[in-house]
């Protein structure tokens, strides 16, 4: 599993926290964070197509894209443990989980991806995002091994 | 408003997080948090009945009561926002925000409360709720008064 997130290095108090769960993620399975800089552009549509380029780039052809997207469809910790395990038993692609910049994904993103997830129905700031997301996957991990780690 | 959080004190970092939000959310509205002390009861019956009365000792009568809540109701950012607002305008009455313990809020908690509200239809370890909510209560107040924080 790879997650690409587009942004600055995040605040070094955050990152230790991000870094505790990816340390423990990594017992389970193969999971690689990138992060990718953000545009410097002005305009909004400029800074969303440079971003859009970035994330491309970083794609193989064959690769299964899911985007964290406030408008995507929102899963529970036990939905989202199912959907990871489908995506481990597709051992012919990979898993590319995107966090996109400020502004969000360009239409390119959009037409490439081939799922949209939502966190939540609440408006996280990005950096929360990666939090928030690095933990459920390590929950994921746990619920699928039968761990003591989830209540549900 | 106040939060009332059933937790043990959150490790150093996570607090750093949770402190800088309430700094800042302080410039806005009066804002108190408060942990209670899980109970050291081994039944989950026992636990949830013990930390019941922690709660409800530090209710007054006329407290609206909103209990963030697995199964509570959905909000998007914005619709938190008005319903701060709408709190705000009721002086007469403190809202007071509640965070259970492990294994939840006891029936008697569930029967005080006016409302209940979900964060996420994920499931989120406590100190990771309480850093979301102080989040969200900071982007509520930036979105009541139009300011730029919030990008929707």
């Amino acid at each position: 599993m790879i997650l690409l997130t587009v942004s600055k290095k995040p605040d070094v108090v955050l990152q230790e926290l991000i870094t505790s769960y990816e340390t423990r993620l990594k017992h389970y399975i193969s999971y690689q964070p990138k992060l990718l800089k953000p545009s410097t552009q002005s305009a909004a549509g400029m800074i969303k197509s440079e971003e859009s380029q970035l994330i491309l780039k970083e794609l193989r052809q064959d690769d299964y894209l899911i985007l964290l997207d406030h408008q995507g469809y929102l899963k529970t910790s036990e939905e989202l443990a199912q959907m990871i395990q489908k995506r481990l038993n597709d051992s012919s692609r990979r898993t590319v989980f995107c966090i996109g910049g400020a502004y969000g994904f360009h239409d390119s993103i959009y037409k490439r991806a081939d799922f949209k997830l939502s966190l939540s129905q609440l408006t996280f700031p990005h950096q929360l995002c990666r939090l928030v997301f690095t933990e459920q996957l390590y929950r994921a991990c746990t619920i699928l091994r039968g761990e003591k780690y989830h209540h549900g």
